[in-house]
């Protein structure tokens, strides 16, 4: 017997939350520069939220697999800008979403408010919830009648889905202006690697590693996480020695790879990066420990002879190279790791926190 | 444009695992004595997957709001057994479950495996995933030949969905047996609550944090979280105060009720519980951090009254009884509360493992 029970009937916490009854005004960050985008490298120049640039479409399209699906996906992007609103609302159009069972929409296709006086009192308030049926929708973040003060408002993207449209709805007599410089430091952290770096599977989109990174650290955190996709390909380190004011690059695909590929490509890798940046801090991170590696000595002879090689390629580069440093992913997740997945697999909030505490303090000694 | 696009084909290891290769011999719960159910307090009664004995069902029903929606709801349920099978398999009925969009389904709807050679070595292995489109589903938690010894395993219930019926598939020639004393110490801790105690909104069954601390203090926890329904109605305290061999109340159901409501209700359920356990400790907690208290001063000046409400009953009561306790729910998040919920109220697995290690020391201690 199959019944149909809405849980906003049963508990009106659960309630998604979209009344209309106000006059707003809309902005659109293609077209206002009231707001800004932040972790999207190539938003203004594009003006669509992609992770690359609108040139290298047809080099990703002809790669094999999904690269070209996932460099669609928003993860790492935000939207920043300072008002002193009462109500604000999104209203977001996606082009799709993947419809995970082990993700909740709020990460996947959600925005989620950092709200706070200055960037460094930023807090979590609260994700955007929404009828998933829809790949439109609207979301109030607050209509509060107790909000006085500018704030500085920084919205985070959605880890796993694709955003045509959001549009951001305050107040119409409300104050706004936008935030040129978010990041107290200068200089962009660029992440590469897996869903675990594209932030499979956090609650939310600032729950994801480097979203967390970014603002404990207060770097602009790029993420070129692309699940299942993080295979090396030199087409994608050819796309990210082009970014500008690179602070450091941070590599972790090993779990996109089989050892071959691994070997086949982390050299060449490597190397393009160091073609257009040669002295910038470059971090090889190997994979987080999985559950089969608790539970099985097999893989864990094989993740362990895995490691050793990545130890041993930037123990290699750096009779070269005073800038490279391996860090051991196996530690990303402290002892208690696994209680820290969604699936064995994926971290859950609670390993996303220890992994960017862990990899924070190891990245700002590096910088 | 909205594109589909299957996120197995995109990232492997997302795939939802459910090959079926292999004889199997299929173990139903409610027919077999080589797995034994913990956690359905009710179970070897009326041998079905509830909260609630169906005795009562009439009661509940008649009660406004949804509570006998909830009462179904499998929360707090393990099955365990000792095999050295090298396969595992879920066969899953549910008559319901609620497609939250801010809880994945892992933790509304599916299994999680907790494996290892006895109680006390338990290590999460992994949780199932399915296609939530359907309300039955198959799912492998592993085809292994490295397992030859035998091992313990525990299966945890659902959090927010009901289960007609789950059958446990297992190698042909493998041994089984049951645990008959699954838990090393005696006695059930009574947990009674809201869609938090419930388990919203946890990544999987284990990361609740009544199953936390069941793992970690060694005690069968009964989950008596009713999502939005924890409104200390009289009637229920009756139910639970007919619960055998308990060995602690644990009351946190403020975030169910208004201020009047609670001061309608919590003197009479504490005093309910006391008819038949004059002395077994209960501890009265308040409500966590919301996001609200943390950004706005007329509501953290409420919750403040509320608070003081509850440790004033407590101080009240103390005068006649000495194993009644307060413990301030505000304080259960630790420092950086506000990154430890999913939506600003329901905590995420990194809120619900700081609640569980807050709360099951409190616990120790008074038990």
């Amino acid at each position: 017997m199959q019944k149909k029970v809405e849980i906003s009937k049963v508990d009106e916490n659960f309630k998604i939350n979209n009344q209309d009854n106000k006059n707003l005004k809309w902005i659109n960050p293609k077209n206002s520069n009231l707001v800004k985008v932040y972790g999207l490298n190539w938003f203004y120049k594009d003006f669509r939220y992609h992770r690359f640039p609108k040139e290298t479409d047809e080099t990703i399209k002809n790669l094999s697999g999904s690269l070209d699906v996932l460099t669609a996906n928003t993860s790492g992007g935000s939207i920043a800008f300072y008002s002193n609103t009462k109500t604000l609302k999104i209203k977001v159009k996606l082009s799709y979403m993947f419809h995970m069972g082990h993700m909740p929409y709020t990460g996947q296709a959600g925005f989620d408010l950092y709200l706070g006086k200055s960037f460094n009192e930023l807090k979590f308030y609260r994700s955007s919830n929404f009828d998933f049926n829809n790949y439109e929708y609207e979301f109030t973040f607050f209509e509060n009648a107790e909000i006085n003060d500018i704030n500085l408002h920084m919205l985070n993207f959605p880890l796993y889905a694709s955003v045509d449209e959001v549009l951001i709805g305050i107040d119409e007599d409300a104050t706004i202006y936008s935030e040129e410089n978010l990041f107290p430091n200068s200089g962009k952290i660029v992440f590469y690697g897996t869903s675990i770096t594209q932030g499979g599977c956090a609650s939310r989109p600032g729950s994801s590693y480097t979203q967390v990174v970014a603002r404990h650290l207060g770097y602009e955190c790029l993420n070129f996480g692309f699940s299942g996709n993080g295979k090396g390909q030199i087409e994608v380190a050819e796309i990210l020695s082009k970014i500008e004011n690179v602070k450091m690059f941070v590599l972790n695909y090993e779990a996109n790879v089989y050892f071959d590929q691994l070997k086949q490509t982390v050299w060449n890798f490597i190397a393009k990066l160091r073609e257009t940046y040669p002295t910038v801090p470059i971090i090889l991170m190997s994979k987080i420990r999985f559950f089969d590696e608790n539970h099985f000595a097999s893989v864990k002879k094989t993740e362990h002879m895995i490691r050793t090689y990545q130890r041993n390629v930037v123990k290699k580069l750096s009779q070269t190279d005073n800038n490279i440093y391996y860090y051991d992913g196996s530690k990303l997740l402290g002892s208690d790791f696994e209680e820290k997945t969604v699936d064995g697999v994926h971290p859950n909030d609670y390993g996303f926190y220890s992994i960017a505490k862990v990899v924070e303090k190891f990245i700002a000694k590096k910088l």
